[in-house]
């Protein structure tokens, strides 16, 4: 047990957050990480309504929330109405501004996070109403900006919140994968951490077993941030954000260049879909962060969670007041 | 005082390193640090021997490194020999493989500080005889590469070394300017942490007054990674590096525009330097990162070390053994 402001906010053993990944964060693992004492967020990505309820239907416990792309969600908003209902432990909101559905969900008492990449992102998080800030550097796998790394990042938003809106929680996600990474987060003034590729590369992530086993095998540096997925599927992400994935040939033939990818997208898009259908990784995206670095294995989730928690201690409690006279 | 394997290998009080920056950290900046208990460099930059000798008379204490652009001292060998005979304490090679110089270093009982951005640069400088590696994350200011952030990149490097050269001491850089980012640094396993742009903004700091001014008043979300001052100078940076700076009115006309900048080159040269002496800095280059959305004043350096310290205390002193249960 390590208390933070963010284990007493939602009644959690421990200060960890799952990212609401899609397709990893299913059922499974949102249930797995809140059993062991964590806040488990069922992943509503792009809002793909079939999916989000099926995986719903599987979650029995009343103590996991959610989270979605924010600019996506808001051409379906009927399906945050079903979030509300089904899942008022959390919502969380990432990616482009969260004001137009953040009434509705402070209006519901649902515990709103947001997820931002910048200082002015985060005020405006505040402004909203966000009970969480989540404060996420580039070295997070998937979607995030450029713009700021998760060591700097956070005591800055930390500092920029502390009197303009002192009751929001943050949190630190980017690159945090262990004990050292909770440990870290802590010193820079978050209440606890949310975390990604860690969680991804668990049993009960719903990803292709040889994605997870190229993960497993990989180093740290081998991650990229990039566009061509996004060309490829079409999806109208606002400017500014890029995915970070594992680099792979279908990175490595169409980063830099984009323009060319856009006019065979058609083309490229069947390969991929193939690819994913088959667990071609060459082809079909892995979405991780660096933290793989740090990822060795495919523990149960809860045990992720255990092993983070036990290891952050021991960190924590290196520097005790003897021996820093 | 807090005792970490890297104030045991260079016998200071505090685990904190002065970046080697040119001009900012010539013989006031370096001797204010050392004086103050942490570990002071010189900045031999791209080696311009008459500033590193002008610097290096006014030196009088015998515990101040130095350190330099890797492939920019190879084009002046003897500058290396100067280095270690009058600054014995430490030797930081950054950027490029240090191979070339390490045998004379280490032949002369000069330890060797290798600054890594890859976990391959780490096991490299390892494999040359480095005494410490500090692995520096993209958000550091000045040259770097893209390729990690530090909060991953510390404990990856860790793990690296742990078994490979385990008397090998880490140290972090990037995004550190306050004891919140020490603290975090040492939860991550490094022994402690170099620090650049804190040290830029400070009373001793070679740097004009109207660039400190810009940076005291920035955020951290206003820097960005480009080669358009490498263009002017026909700095010949190997693939991969670009250099962390303040966003401003030339990088904003001239970043994604560096064809065009390589035609003009000569005529941009010319306003570049033109500014850089009349301290115009919306044309020349302020070298910073984005550990700036935390500084807000120059004090001197050596309240910078004190504070540093004292804050990184309270922050390690907050989780104890009691606390944890």
């Amino acid at each position: 047990m390590i208390r933070t402001r963010l284990t007493k906010l939602f009644n959690i053993e421990h200060p960890i957050i799952l990212a609401p990944m899609t397709p990893a964060a299913g059922a499974d693992l949102s249930t797995a990480v809140a059993a062991a004492g964590g806040l488990g967020l069922l992943g509503g990505g792009y809002g793909d309504r079939a999916w989000f309820e099926t995986e719903s239907a599987k979650i029995t416990r009343n103590d996991v929330g959610c989270g979605f792309i924010t600019w996506s969600v808001a051409k379906q908003p009927e399906l945050l109405d079903f979030a509300i209902e089904r899942h008022p432990r959390a919502i969380m909101l990432s990616f482009a501004d969260p004001a137009p559905f953040a009434k509705r969900i402070k209006k519901a008492r649902v515990p709103l996070i947001c997820q931002v990449h910048t200082v002015d992102q985060a005020r405006r998080a505040a402004d909203v109403g966000a009970d969480v800030v989540v404060a996420q550097g580039t070295e997070a796998g998937g979607h995030g900006q450029t713009a700021r790394s998760t060591l700097p990042f956070v005591p800055t938003v930390v500092d920029a919140l502390s009197n303009y809106a002192p009751d929001v929680v943050v949190v630190a996600a980017g690159g945090i994968a262990d004990g050292r990474g909770l440990a870290a987060a802590l010193m820079l003034g978050a209440e606890g951490a949310l975390m990604g590729s860690r969680f991804w590369a668990t049993k009960e992530a719903l990803i292709h077993p040889s994605a997870k086993a190229k993960v497993v095998a990989a180093s740290g540096d081998e991650t990229i941030r990039t566009s061509v997925y996004d060309i490829v599927r079409q999806r109208a992400w606002p400017e500014g954000y890029t995915g970070r994935l594992l680099k792979n040939e279908f990175i490595a033939k169409w980063h830099g260049h984009e323009e060319k990818l856009r006019a065979l997208q058609a083309d490229e898009l069947e390969k991929v879909e193939a690819a994913s259908r088959v667990g071609d990784f060459d082809v079909a995206n892995v979405t991780v962060g660096e933290s793989i670095g740090m990822i060795h294995d495919l523990p149960a989730a809860g045990d992720v969670v255990r092993r983070v928690v036990a290891e952050a201690k021991v960190r924590l409690a290196k520097y005790d007041r003897a021996s820093l006279e």
